[in-house]
């Protein structure tokens, strides 16, 4: 199996220091990764660094040290203050992650968190890091953000909208596109011969009826239908606030979710062991943390590793089920 | 300290099987209550009945027997088949136990699930049975609902709306009027001398600086300045999905939500011990399980008394606090 490839992120925020402790934790057990980023920083935050010349060589040195492709910054990393002049190397190493994961090098590609503020200021042009991925690997607008944690898997069908916008944006076309690809990754990159879909109602109580508001009738249950018609195991529209209790979890493999809400604060309310981005509808495999550059924690030495760990078990498993391995 | 006065609620739902169960569960330890409901349903159901003049009556019998104080069916009831000509008595049973609590002879009112449906049919032209009781006690509109479970309680701004008309129906004085309540009620009813409220921002991130909406800034941070200024320890616009971790909710007493499912969701989440719905601003003390009349199993023997057994011990705690006892 190839090598995993973990990039920068932010070089202000806590990507750099979460690298090294993951490293530390996986290097006697794997998954194998290599990290592209900047070699002399990340020897500064406490790790064995060893420059390889291609991620062909990164299996040989895990054990000892952590595996680096140089991506070299233009200003020192100062933690909490990010500098536009290392944007250019902080979106190198994300392009350089996706081509080598284009190419069959590395096994699929693990982000550490950008800061989107930062990265516009020097001519950045993407809504964010995924629309970006999206755009790298010539499937712009395909792409389908699952967050996932032990206990449960939640895809928003609109994302980085406000709710009033949100609500504007729905439509069952965009519920049906979300939940094909969504039941297609389930099967092919999480081994789930017939996954079950949980769609959510918009409204309390998937509108009582109609009782309160339109669209779970209108445009939440034709969607329902029409996966159904595709053979794919949807059920819905549930109502909201009793369909991410245990009970309710056990019935299905992924709920999708009408606006960014009513998927994170269940799945972050839950994880308690480090969830996991994953974009889907990517012909790569991409993970990533589900937190940000925490710029008020960097370079403290209390940020925690357990998301960016999560990701890279995660991504190891969807890799080596997609080469047809067992993970 | 007088005993509580438990509803009969819909007979055809579960109230009355939970009720036994209930009294089964606490006839030994208490708080003692009295059903008023029809005897002869509820022996039926399984429960010694004995049959009282007044409240001041239940606790010499509550270690034997289920105190009733009667109000009679005009019609057999029928598990999961709701008969409009038993709405008088499920209303009269709500309107008689708030009267002793008006008066005194009981320490609060818990009342089980009705179905509204059933209740228009006979004419009640009520929004629900929280707005019927801030009716009967004289304050209409002054009613707040909070669901606590052990590790959360949640008040919701707006309640029974579509998600649209929520947003719509938000504003900064609405928030105040809601946290001065439940501050009040921390104080007063949970023996909380110094509430923390932790308010929720309507839109994802709150607003993420107004890249995702304007209501963060130009309505719910007015309301938190608002609160302040009355010497409330109020805190947000907070990021709604990370709000309800283990960490941030360590940090408040309630946290306040915009909407119906920004409330719930996180309530029911996490609720595994029996959620209980609180009714805030009333003269009275006011709980219910946080459930509906569960048509679909009523009458299988396989409904949870838990949520009403939390409720009943919650209002048995307000009510002891109320009184200047120590719960």
């Amino acid at each position: 199996m190839p090598p995993l490839a973990l990039t920068m992120g932010d070089p202000a925020g806590v990507g750099g220091e979460i690298s090294v402790r993951a490293w530390q934790a996986l290097c006697g057990s794997g998954p194998c990764f290599v990290a592209l980023d900047d070699p002399e920083r990340l020897a500064r935050l406490g790790a064995p660094v060893e420059v390889v010349g291609a991620p062909a060589g990164a299996a040989a040195v895990f054990g000892r040290a952590l595996p680096v492709l140089p991506v070299c910054l233009a200003a020192p990393a100062r933690a909490g203050e990010p500098d536009p002049a290392n944007a250019p190397a902080v979106i190198a190493s994300i392009e350089r992650a996706t081509m080598l994961a284009m190419r069959g090098d590395v096994g699929g590609v693990v982000t550490n968190p950008i800061n989107k503020a930062a990265l516009y200021a020097a001519g950045f042009r993407h809504p964010g890091h995924t629309e970006f991925l999206a755009e790298l690997t010539g499937v712009p607008g395909r792409e389908v953000m699952m967050l996932a944690c032990p206990v449960l898997r939640v895809v928003p069908v609109t994302i980085h909208l406000a709710l009033r916008d949100a609500i504007a944006a729905l439509t069952t076309e965009k519920i049906v596109a979300v939940g094909r690809a969504t039941a297609a990754a389930l099967r092919r990159d999480f081994g789930i011969a017939a996954p079950r879909l949980a769609v959510a109602g918009l409204n309390p109580h998937a509108g009582e009826g109609g009782a309160l508001g339109s669209e779970d009738a209108a445009i939440v249950a034709p969607a329902v239908a029409a996966l159904r018609l595709e053979n794919i195991d949807a059920s819905g529209p549930w109502s909201p606030d009793t369909m991410f209790t245990e009970a309710a979890r056990a019935r299905y493999d992924a709920a999708l979710c009408m606006y960014h809400d009513q998927a994170l604060i269940p799945l972050k309310t839950l994880d308690r062991d480090g969830g996991v981005n994953v974009t889907l509808g990517l012909p790569i495999v991409r993970t990533s943390p589900d937190h940000g550059t925490a710029y008020d924690i960097a370079g403290k030495g209390v940020a925690s590793p357990a998301s960016l760990i999560a990701a890279l078990r995660l991504a190891a498993e969807l890799a080596a089920r997609r080469s047809g391995g067992s993970p």
